[in-house]
């Protein structure tokens, strides 16, 4: 357990914390500039006409928020292994879209009906329902068109296996079909009761998927080995994981205005999680544990993996 | 305007349209077998489980319906070029499950509000409004997913170029553009008065786009040469003009009933189409110009380019 007491101690000195804030806000940059850049008014081949109303509720979802996490683990993925960062930086940007797609639909009334997300008013608040499902809807296309797009990456093969993965990490049997699962675990389609270990598969279905998906398209882009490929989703599961624990926790302790949005309703909801059955420390342990599978998976690396390992204790370690 | 008189006299002529009526269910078979099984409760790697309520409302929302008219155009024009048939037949069911998705979420109480699509209940009404949205979602991910998937193309070029290609014609500037700009010349958004032009750019982005790149996606698989592609193009750009002009001639002539869905909506709506600026027999006569667009464009391919010749005769003399 030293490499997770150690993670610990650079999470609190203030230092490293903020070298790697400065790292997350400079993938944020470039995740910002080149979304805002695929969201501009003009066409491009094979494009009749932009719609002002939704290309502008599309900026509104996805421009101005946002740690950037999923577009962060691909880059640094791929940087590590000296693949290419304009490819990665493009596929994150691309799984960007699918969680902020994800956000503009869960957000609607007919699903969570939350009227807030990162402290302003959700898209069909801003705007309006239909404008809110076709927001969501183009995101989604636009993040395939992206993938598919030879300016980015011009090895095919590499678009398909992005293509591929991002579409199995994010439907039916991911994403979307972990989203169905939290509606059922309300008792929206009948009385249930959920518990831990239901819990745990529809979050790694909700959140986890895709977040084993932003390392595994830093790995497809950074041209691994099949054998580098297993380490990094096994760094992408783990990290998957405590991200949620970490949720669940903040979920439990932490002030809507903290989070930008509404918080405790997973109790609300009655549906349990890891929380309730470890208890906030056993659940903080179980965060520590997965951090130390995700320090270890990268441990082949070494210095190299730096700043993957940094990303493991701030997923833990972050306020919102 | 020969060849218009000809397709006149093979529409009315029972043998041959019969004929083709057996090609197309055909293909419609072949469609609804390769979906169903897309659709099987089986989980396939990377999955962790489908959700049942997901898998059925998904397998309500694509399967026992329908002309499959998009897979048919795929199949045909890569079948005309000596293509691979199951890529094709790959390809276009793909292009099947994004008209699908798009089906659901219009159908929605925010959007279009209909009860009825194909003679039985839509989606939101045989389940509920959240399981609509993530049915969408997941159909429309699916497609991508179909399209990526290496066991029906092993070129990754063309499944690169598939998924772009769908992707550009059915997102902000195609299909969901064009649903937006729909929704807006109903005066949903504010006033508005939409002329003849207005309507035919919306209607290009909302159903031509993706009527054109389901011949484009045939043209893909069979490898054709940039100039083939160009042809096949024109073939598909007119004929989804076509269809969507015998579309407003079925809305203004044709009772619910024989449509499976509502009717008169267009003129209800106040949205000026090509019927209102020609007239009925004028929109014919423009129907019956752009069938000898569409022949005149496949002309080069003889007697191999019949069946497209019959689909485009078959697209507007169809009733519903």
């Amino acid at each position: 357990m030293t490499s997770t007491q150690a993670s610990h101690a650079s999470v609190k000195a203030d230092a490293p914390a903020d070298a790697f804030t400065h790292k997350l806000a400079a993938v944020a940059d470039a995740v910002e500039a080149f979304l805002a850049d695929r969201l501009a008014p003009e066409t491009q081949a094979g494009e009749i006409t932009r719609p002002p109303r939704l290309m502008e509720a599309m900026r509104y979802a996805v421009l101005g928020g946002g740690k950037r996490l999923r577009p962060f683990l691909a880059v640094e993925a791929a940087r590590m292994l000296g693949g290419s960062e304009a490819g990665a930086l493009a596929a994150g940007s691309a799984i960007e879209l699918v969680h902020c797609y994800s956000l503009v639909h869960d957000d609607m009334p007919a699903m969570d009906n939350d009227d807030l997300r990162r402290g302003k008013p959700t898209v069909h608040k801003a705007y309006d329902e239909a404008t809110a499902i076709l927001v969501g809807d183009a995101l989604q296309t636009l993040a395939f068109e992206i993938l598919a797009d030879a300016a980015w990456q011009p090895d095919a093969a590499i678009r398909a296996d992005l293509v591929l993965g991002l579409a199995k990490a994010s439907g039916l049997g991911g994403m979307v079909g972990g989203q169905l699962l939290d509606l059922g675990a309300e008792g929206r389609f009948g009385p249930v009761s959920l518990g831990v270990d239901d819990t745990l598969q529809l979050q790694a279905m909700k959140t986890g998927a895709i977040l084993a998906f932003s390392v595994d398209a830093g790995a497809i882009v950074g041209g691994a080995s099949a054998d580098e490929r297993a380490a990094l989703l096994r760094y992408g599961l783990a990290l998957g994981q405590a991200f949620q624990i970490a949720d669940d926790i903040l979920d439990r302790e932490a002030s809507p205005e903290a989070m930008g949005k509404a918080t405790g309703k997973d109790k609300e909801a009655g549906k349990a999680t890891l929380v309730d059955r470890l208890g906030l420390d056993g659940a903080r342990a179980e965060c520590d544990r997965l951090v130390g599978v995700c320090e270890e998976a990268v441990s082949r690396w070494g210095a190299r993996a730096e700043t993957l390992r940094e990303a493991a204790r701030f997923t833990v370690a972050r306020k919102a």
